[in-house]
């Protein structure tokens, strides 16, 4: 993102923990080299790295400096790096990314939350790094407005992965459907369900046919998690979201509990259907 | 069964592949022996056995005798049976039969489809079955109409199982709850939730702590498929009864097509959340 | 409730916003009359009423007495009560009733979370409110069990409402089927689905027939949502529950967002099947 | 699509019931006017209409002509006609067709089922119609593998709609987010989730903003009940799918028995918890 922003001709001062990719050895170094009104972009894990690094970064900023958390933070987290931030007149702007390492090369989307001030003093950087003028960027509404934007936006992307991947599963469970890689590539062009993901859904399956490399075991980053927390905090439903959060944990089971007290229960009914057996014709409960 | 109807004073010829627990050795012979109107209750396993076993009563059978389907053939079988008899002017009347073994001593759950006429001519034995006078036996409709509400019996059976099935998993994965089995017990007398399948799982908990017996792992019977069968063909809404099922189909896979795609399309952004880490601070799409 | 400890020959001293309902004046007054260790009962609203009560009686009470909060209360909310009067030594113990008005008559499920020293100073009220001396009583775990365990109660006891419900608009959607309370009447007695909850559907039915006095709209009472919510925090499937959440949330809408914005999404197919139509045969997307 | 292939240069005799949009007055007239081998292709509604085509066009055709089905049809009828022609050696292709009017402009996406020799036959027809030659069609399998193929496009069609539209009303449900179309349209470009289905809804929100003019109704076309059908018929979960097809379900009912009876059954709740509302303080089930 540096890269980007360096080439737009932004003043561009990057700070890690690892000194290979620092270009100042602490935070308060790079505070201090920011012409005003300074700019800081956060970029850590949320929860508490983004915690410390924006309590240590009230100490540093004064009024009319704007921190931005471009992280994947829960909205929540938002209005409370807000206030603290408010106590000195510094802004805060949280802005949601979509586009990981291919935003490099294409412009990231960008989601933003906060008073269209603060969110003026950032919109350089917001235009050298979304993909051009017209696309990638949205002042979504007040602070948080923009994680939660990207939250959303993660919820959906878990439903759609999901939606492929039944319909991958049910041709692949048929042996009438002989090319399921090909009829995948064929939905590339020209069809409603054309898509980014199911680009990479095809790359994936060229790269290794029957996806014999790879296990059905998916980790979820959070973001999915707020999505069906948020829905349900505002009585929206939300069946697939919550569809394929669900398929996500049962997938990293080694055992289901819940599975076990079925088949406990049908054992219970089982042991009568073993007599019912014998005494048959009976009929033993499903 | 036989034994419920004997000692209801019924004259009750039986039949089984098996010469031990048959009175005769033949269908021809048991429909020889019965007294006219003959009644004759089918109870073998849905779809072939039951349509040659069918198929031969309508040679032995006439004009006024019913037979009895008390399988647990689909509903859309029963019109099929009916009207193959009905060239011959043989009724038919089908009947889902729930209860299993435990019907020996407590009585069946009685739900017969089929015309007025047809039904009083097998009334007594659906007497002889039920648990009393008052209890578990309806007349539900037309033919067909007995099976399909036992198929949603068991659809609606298939929900509750799961119900139960997530509460246990829930109180396993908290170490708050340390008595996951008395908590269930204490639901078993005044609250909401109290059943026979809570009954039944208490009763497996406590012949088995922990289930550490059993796996995971749940057949399906059919009725559940369906069940959610009819509530597609009839634009009805089973969100719960699928889930259901969906849960038993998952339970039985060694390994998840479907999440294998996730992880796959998961990997293909991996890949470049890999190249991402590397240039930090970035952030990774979910 | 209080008739049921009088019963029992305990000490019970009631206090309510109601003078009606109050044997003293102020919670005050009531503690000042019970005898030491005193045992102080809490069944109010959860949130801010439940707070300011035990806030109350934190000032109240001293070191050796203990607080029963016998409401709904979120059990996250119980740990935060319990340390609060820990500070005086003062005990918590959290408890989960089942039963409502019912109780009177029949008795209480209790679900108990705290110490077993508290505990046992609540036994005797414990033991006057269970149905009897076998049942409806568990010292579920720690601090907050009770309550976790009433929740999950009520998580299944959602998806249970909806399993029967799905079943009977199936039943209700078929013309086979004509008569709909009785094939559920006969479940009643001697089949898998037994349970409260279906006689009291039966019961609903039998007193409005059709249930056309019934709007399809139901409320949630927060213990659905929590339940779902602990169960994503544990990373627990739990898809009946959540759909049965979810068509609560659909029951009370006037119009569905998501469903404008699905025909939306169709309605840009159709004006091109529109111009499709002219063109035919031609096919339209779904 | 008849345009496209004429402009291809192949000979394209089309025939219609309306005289407007037909070259020829009757099915027997086009089959005379074709060169051998002829090549018929079907596109009527699925089901009857299909049914009849067919019959009538195996009575006009001879061995070693062919005939595509390029209309909805189930998969499951495929093998029924294809065993039809083979009676009197014509050959027999099922062709899934996804585009609508788009197509005209960009191009088919073709999904086809049958042996190898018949569809060589028709190969310069989905050359003609494809987008281009490395993309947009696909020799799926055997017969029915073609509309097996188009069916789980839908299918994961339908889930992907449902994500975007739970997204949507999430983000419309929170006062947080000021201008949800504008956030949509910020990931359309360099987001995980941008999609042409993503793009319509941006469209439909940009041309009636709020979705003003539509109601949340929807309507399905057959093709999602069949993909839920396949999945179970194979044991494969498709929890997102059936959640999809379900929404459409709810939103066509004026009101929910489902959910009258979950009413009642909370009435019967509520009838005590009124009782108990008056012995306060007490607590009703949920």
């Amino acid at each position: 993102m540096r890269e980007r922003m360096r080439n737009a001709g932004l003043t561009v001062i990057g700070y890690d923990r690892d000194p290979e990719l620092s270009d100042v050895t602490s935070l308060a170094e790079l505070v201090d080299q920011l012409p005003s009104p300074k700019v800081v972009w956060v970029m850590v894990p949320h929860g508490d790295p983004t915690h410390s690094t924006i309590t240590e970064l009230k100490e540093l900023l004064s009024e009319g400096d704007v921190v931005v958390d471009g992280g994947n933070s829960r909205w929540t987290d938002d209005e409370i790096h807000a206030a603290q931030l408010a106590e000195k007149n510094i802004g805060y702007v949280d802005c949601g990314v979509s586009g990981g390492v291919w935003g490099l090369e294409n412009g990231y989307a960008l989601m933003a939350g906060g008073d269209a001030d603060d969110i003026a003093k950032v919109q350089p950087a917001f235009d050298a790094l979304r993909p051009d003028a017209e696309n990638g960027f949205v002042h979504a509404g007040r602070v948080g407005a923009g994680h939660f934007s990207k939250m959303v936006h993660n919820g959906i992307e878990y439903a759609m992965m999901q939606a492929y991947a039944e319909g991958y599963e049910l041709l692949e469970a048929v042996d009438m459907v002989e090319n399921v890689t090909e009829v995948l590539d064929s939905w590339r062009v020209g069809t409603v369900v054309r898509s980014w993901l199911l680009d990479l859904l095809v790359k994936a399956l060229e790269e290794d046919p029957g996806l014999s490399k790879v296990r059905g075991y998916a980790e979820d980053s959070g973001e999915g998690r707020w999505t069906v927390e948020a829905a349900i905090a505002n009585a929206v439903p939300a069946p697939t979201i919550a569809a394929s959060l669900f398929a996500r944990f049962v997938s990293r089971q080694d055992e289901s509990a819940a599975m076990q007290a079925v088949a406990a229960m049908r054992q219970q009914f089982g042991g009568h259907a073993v007599r019912a057996a014998q005494e048959s014709p009976d009929v033993p409960p499903a």
